[in-house]
């Protein structure tokens, strides 16, 4: 029999102007009848008991550890303060809650390091908001990669977006399309697929994993005639990928890889850039995709949307996303515990 | 009320050895059922007979000039003699039926152009097999230019993938990825969407259309920070549209423009390369979407599919595309009749 793990799950607390308190609340309320793991948020008591009383939410908040958290969990919304005021107010973006978002999102990689929770859930950052604090890395995942940088280096971190009915990691990801193609290489498509492959494994419970890669040009090339990167780049990483015994197809025309039938064949799809993965996903799971991030040593899922300032503080933010990445994240733990 | 077109609909042979023979037979067989419109096939009424026999169909087939089709079609398969034998076996092309499929596309334009059909449907063609008996055209909507070229020159063929649910156009086609962002120009984007404009009003009944133009890049380039062909190409492209009357919208993340909630919001999505337009509508509409050639002096539909040489003859291929094309093209000769 299953059981879900005992420990919690750390969600930051993201950008405090944004909508991250609202669905962080919103998840909260709905935790019996969504099923919810319990988690706690690394965060400002008063900014979510200020946002709670905006929203009109009828909740109990509960200023806990770590430790204590899975139990305060089923009363009242747990939060572990992080020591950093956030002041922003909803809709507003302002430069003085840099601090606090960075903290949250430090205090999760040392609280699941140190054993305290099972995985990090991240809420939505405002990049250009850290940029003018300070903060020098290209985003997020890159800073939790730097953040789980050990002797040996920064670890690869990969992008999948997960829903119930596709799972897609683009190879390269936040470039310029004109870059995409300068970046790819058979090596970067190598690094990727082990990747995915052995967590796909690991931390999703799939024994022998079957993964989709696409090609890059219109009909994956038509034999030369429309582009010779499946010939040059793409079939030697297959060729790579399959003397380590990686069940890795391709590559595919990319436009006949997503509709129902096709997508039965395999666990996840490997896309040479952003579009050609997340177009796919987020029409077929606009509301409840999930993101991501393997090759680090902790788990991490965040969910697949943005601050969405024009709507934080007013009710109207839907915390499918959140939800769903947070029942991921519990899921991937038990797959490991 | 809406009337049916007096006029049937010229349906080309296709490749002979392809499913085209078999998915005009399924069709014809369904016409009452599916509530076809008329129909008659420029093709080889012994190669029709031949292969009702491999597959079991009982048929009739009436031998008919353009003028006699449209009464025949309720009792027979109206089939308009070409004078070339279409003589290939099922499943194994043959350079020797070339001449077959070019006379009837040939004798299709010719019979819409003289008045005697309501539209053009196309059966799936082989290039390879032409191009071994010479053809000279990049593709088979080239062709359908040339012969439809004027003393003003050759029309711009546009190609858009149409379903009940979703229409797209992308403004470079069958070019590696490479190859289509040298070709992408605001020119090219301009006179792509003045003719889909043009037609979804002309043709698809639509008075003010609403055109949703995607970025190349991802996140539309995110202000020029992951690309600037937005604002160097797309943004000026848009600029002339409006100035137009257009009601073109963009340039918008292509990730985010196909879900259901945002497929409401326009009526045809104009993309930038091949995969941004194909991925989406063959993972919404994999077994009906219909390929329309715009831009040319008469309507133009086909089926989204290949020859399929290894199903044909087997009785396995699905008629659910060319259905959907026949009863696209009549819609449209209504709309404009």
């Amino acid at each position: 029999m299953a059981t879900a793990p005992a420990k919690p799950l750390a969600l930051t607390l993201g950008e405090p102007a944004g909508i991250g308190p609202d669905i962080t609340i919103a998840a909260w309320l709905r935790r019996r009848e969504l099923g919810l793991p319990a988690f706690y948020l690394l965060g400002d008591e008063a900014l979510i008991a200020q946002r709670a009383r905006m929203l009109e939410a009828e909740i109990r908040i509960a200023a806990v550890s770590p430790g204590e958290a899975a139990t305060a969990f089923a009363d009242a919304l747990p939060v572990v303060a992080t020591g950093e005021r956030a002041t922003a107010v909803s809709g507003k973006p302002d430069a003085s809650s840099a601090p606090a978002a960075l903290a949250s999102i430090r205090q999760a990689v040392s609280d699941v390091r140190a054993g305290f929770a099972s995985a990090v859930v991240t809420n939505p950052i405002a990049k250009s908001v850290l940029y003018r604090a300070g903060f020098r890395h290209p985003g997020h995942t890159e800073f939790l990669a730097e953040l789980a940088a050990t002797q040996a280096g920064v670890p690869q971190p990969v992008m999948m977006l997960w829903s119930p009915r596709l799972a897609v990691v683009p190879v390269t990801i936040h470039v310029s399309l004109r870059d995409a193609l300068a970046e790819l290489t058979s090596d970067l498509i190598v690094s990727t697929v082990r990747i995915v492959a052995a967590e796909l494994t690991s931390r999703f419970g799939i024994a022998h994993p079957r993964i989709a890669i696409s090609g890059l040009n219109p009909h994956a090339g038509e034999d030369g005639s429309l582009g010779h990167e499946e010939q040059t780049v793409i079939a030697p990483a297959l060729k790579i990928l399959r003397n380590d015994g990686i069940d890795a197809r391709g590559p595919l025309p990319a436009d006949t890889m997503f509709h129902e039938a096709a997508r039965q064949t395999y666990d996840c799809a490997v896309c040479m850039y952003h579009d050609q993965a997340l177009i796919p996903i987020k029409t077929v799971a606009f509301d409840d995709a999930v993101n991501v991030t393997l090759g680090l040593p902790f788990i991490r899922t965040s969910p697949d949307h943005g601050t969405a300032f024009d709507i934080a503080g007013t009710g109207k933010a839907n915390p499918a996303s959140l939800v769903a990445a947070l029942k991921l994240a519990s899921r991937m733990a038990a797959a490991i515990s």
